[in-house]
């Protein structure tokens, strides 16, 4: 209950820390007897890894996941799969100038207050290195899901001012370093995200998140209502400011008369305000998220702080770093997306005898 | 785990249905040997009772709260507290028109789909009248909670398109039934909706919330930081559709060396823009965040729908019910508010030895 | 988490002490759409209800469960159930004599030395009348139970030294007050037991558990084993000191080739050494336990004690209390039981897809 | 919840299969800032290792650990530890007879009606290896639980028919191979299990665990006594048949007059019947708790017995085990009694605020 875990029947437990010799983790309660692709597994860390593309921080991990357990010839066992990735490039001397002292915004003031010790290489706990622990939890979620046709996609939605409009081509996702569906208005955050980097700083930005075809009943009332574990599960990720499904922050200004979706005679809508989900349960329809990642802490000219006695310090980001962290988001908020859905997938089992 | 309970070691499972002979619930883990006020607890109700004003639901439930354990002597014993809260004023009658037919944008068809058996009377447990067990609990938190100093208030920041400005008046929160802490505005609030409700129609709004006083180190890293706790708490409240803090969704637009909240050398910080938490964890500044609420689906006009053999029918809202949720939404924010940082409170106590 | 609630998917909260307005709890997880008999609860209730004959406690408590939620028209939706006793009988001045007296071997000096405050009437919270609520909940679990064909049948083992032997009759159980299986064992036990209370004394006892038509494969490898559960759930009732399953103890002095259950061709076993598990998990053989209980601490004639202030008193039994627990111990340990089972029933819905 | 977890504030989540590339864990909610020896964490895995002596099993493991995260220059972080044993000296082919075969009184035929697929290599995760990440947990919390003066010691107490009486010397403990802490009885103990060795044939046993200089005040009302969790801690071991503290069984037979253990003046009792506990809570007295362990299930001697197909097959003992498990028990049983005393430990600090 310190926080490393997440999940309920489909459960997954984390470890490491960003410049320890390994991160990993376990995840409990797989379903036994389904194939697993272990390749497809490693695509999805790749497409999280650092050094993919120039808008990205030029760290050099390879990231190659290793399953020790809980898959016997190519299937799910139904017992606990354990897996590390092991740290490589690690220049822990880049992090020496924090050892002491507090970046703005970040959490070495947070952690030391908290535990009175701090590993500050790379951020150690706190950096979001752990999220490739995720991606490993999600990407078997997803083929788990796969099986039984849902399907989760995510994507690019916004950096800084610049806002991707109706024109959605989920083809074109993985085709630009930016991973935003619109290949034009992706030119122009990747030309954005380059300036902004140019200039030692960093920006914000959103990725929306599509769950395609799940089947109504998903969800538990009261608080455990599936977009408020959604919800959970997004805040969780580093970076994250908000969070918000169907119409989302629009519905502030919206009449009922307006924003109730009427059903079709087969139960479908005609409208999807509810984001594919009515009562914290899932109704058939698209459930449909938006997610609001803050610019990345990390910048290059030197900021004022202050250190562990109290005095002012100048800090001058050392390490390397995203410009803006919404492109390697983007599997990270698919595989959050997915750990719940197959939670809440399983947990619906026990609703009748 | 079929979501009826929150929290990890102050704990709420809540039980009831709208027009059940009773709503109420378990509390665990309440810290003991802290005096109690039941009045406070049952002012709390009050705030959230229907037939508080023009602008609210006309139902008229007295919800007096019953506590049957857990308190000896004015004080807590530590040991779990069970209470009830009978219902009154069920004209059950009301719903009949529903007892086949499915409201839209209502939890009925989702209901049906997931339990294949449905209390329609007064939309039985997805009512929001299952948060009123939340304010009992929330009440005894804030309770305990003010006894370390912390203190949650909670108001209305928007109504439809009308949103508060920088002016805010905590001590005019409760003094208007908008619950604005701006008089002005909350006039102009108020206005609105009685022209909503007029027309029969609904209208949605947003809540702010912020926890002032509270000590730096509360969160647990990775999957449970303090916001994304915070935001399931606030998205699990019937009719919340998005959730942000700090900076929230402008964070989107912002560039690192504008977003950092640089730190002053007592460890405040200059800018709030980490709405109080770093790397999931308190830093001593106020928690803020914002929690959009969606327009009530109930409304007058008539309106196309289905019954449970896809039959098309015309659905009439019979119910009382708001025409904006947010006036009595405000101390459920604040409950959650309460129950949440009381249980990160309590958990942090097992980080050192 | 601070102790009062039991189960992973069906789970029982509960609360209240022996002399407070009520006690009772939450179910949460109950499987939607099942037929439930209120009068069979009762029946349950009244197994273990004080009273009932001249070897139990006099105390007087109709005990009479009202539910509150869950159950409509006569089925479970579904939702959390939640219920109420009402406390009757309560001479709450029989115990002032202990308010700052701790009897031997009761809970009072543990309570004071955790919580620092105690509800001293009754026992408070430490009362078995706190079992009455798992009757409830175990008295649902049983019936649910019973659609899968699962059947729990629990009786009076040993009393002191007097044991049962081989006769075993499942209809004489409830036919004599000890609730032991064999009409001319119950009568010695019966004897037993009247002849220790004239003394103003108490004795101990055993009590034997069987669970018939369980499917295998119930119970989760490594720490939820089937059999670790049920232990826990029977360690957890007023007064068991010992629990023991299949072979048991008697397993100690066995050797591997007398103690391996051989097969029969459709996977029975040949003897049932163990206990209906293995591995943890069921294989379809009759689950088998045995729960040892110690004499109730409450014992008339005059016993040396310390106060609060370590000052040397003199205690005596005033209460009304039980001279031996286990004939109403049987269907609390039956309770117990269901709740287990019905738990792993829904837990092993979720390993495959 | 798949049962690869135990613990509440201080939780193992533990993977891995015999004959798989690694087993291991992960460990959260570690108390921050406490100096961790790694060299005495290997001491007690090397207490538990296979080929220590004649009377048990000769495979050759060397169990060496790698601590992946967690600890940082010497002390704990209260982040979560992640860590590996790799799996050295794996016979695989020693088990392919029972790729399809079911061993008498093993998990495989439940296995297979679990999860219709099995690692039928070495037992998979049915195997008693995995307790080796259990001793890691354990030696963490005990090194944590000695800083707080609490102080745990378990040893063996009967092998077949030979007991030990009273004669207990803690130092003798290690210094004889079946751990018992009376070198006479240890002698006898040893040249029965190598005559029942000799015979191939196995011999069960049993442990008792010493936990002393606990504070009063651990253990949850209700559902999580502390002896109730120790029950589970315990019964959750590969072969545990039996748990009984303090009085245990022998408490059927005795008389209240008897059993209650009166206080002395400073709140210790005259005797300890209550083994430490009373009302599930510490009471500062020593927890004394007592495990009854089976026969191994694999003999040497040919055994009938069935195919996944029904046919009847015959089974020989070939795979190298333990002829009696006990001595090796010795620290897993401690281990798991530091895991669930920390738990509590922790638990224990939010019950005040």
């Amino acid at each position: 209950m310190a926080g490393s875990s997440f999940g309920t029947l489909f459960k997954l437990s984390t470890f490491g820390e960003s410049h320890g010799p390994a991160i990993g983790g376990v995840i409990d309660g797989v379903p036994a007897n389904v194939e697993l692709c272990i390749e497809e597994i490693q695509n999805q860390l790749d497409r999280r890894k650092p050094g993919q593309s120039a808008i990205v921080t030029q760290r050099k991990e390879s990231d190659v996941v290793q399953i020790l357990s809980g898959v016997f010839e190519g299937k799910t066992t139904g017992t606990s799969i354990g897996f590390v990735i092991v740290n490589e490039d690690q220049k822990s001397k880049d992090y020496s100038h924090i050892q002491n002292s507090y970046r703005p915004s970040h959490a070495d003031y947070t952690y030391d207050k908290k535990y009175g010790i701090r590993d500050y290489r790379g951020g150690g706990r706190s950096s979001a290195r752990e999220t490739a622990s995720r991606v490993v939890a999600g990407a078997i979620a997803k083929q788990i899901l796969a099986k039984i046709g849902v399907d989760i996609v995510a994507y690019v939605d916004q950096v800084g001012h610049i806002r991707l409009a109706d024109k959605i081509d989920y083809n074109e996702i993985d085709n630009n370093p930016v991973r935003c569906p619109d290949a034009a208005i992706a030119k122009e955050m990747e030309a954005f995200i380059k300036s902004v980097k140019k200039e030692g700083d960093t920006i914000g930005g959103s990725v929306k998140c599509e769950i395609n075809h799940l089947p109504p009943g998903l969800g538990e009332p009261v608080f455990d209502k599936l977009h408020a574990e959604l919800g959970k599960a997004m805040l969780s990720i580093n970076a994250v400011k908000g969070f918000e499904y169907g119409s989302g922050f629009d519905a502030i200004e919206m009449r009922g008369s307006d924003h109730n979706d009427l059903f079709n005679q087969d139960g479908s809508t005609k409208t999807n305000n509810s984001g594919g989900i009515q009562g914290g349960i899932s109704n058939g329809m698209p459930v449909t998220m938006r997610i609001a990642f803050k610019p990345v802490a990390t910048i290059i000219p030197e900021q004022d702080s202050i250190d562990k006695d109290s005095e002012v310090v100048k800090i001058v980001g050392k390490g390397r770093h995203d410009p803006c962290v919404v492109p390697r988001a983007v599997p990270i908020v698919e595989a959050m997306a997915a750990i719940t859905i197959l939670d809440f997938y399983l947990r619906n089992k026990a609703v009748t005898l």
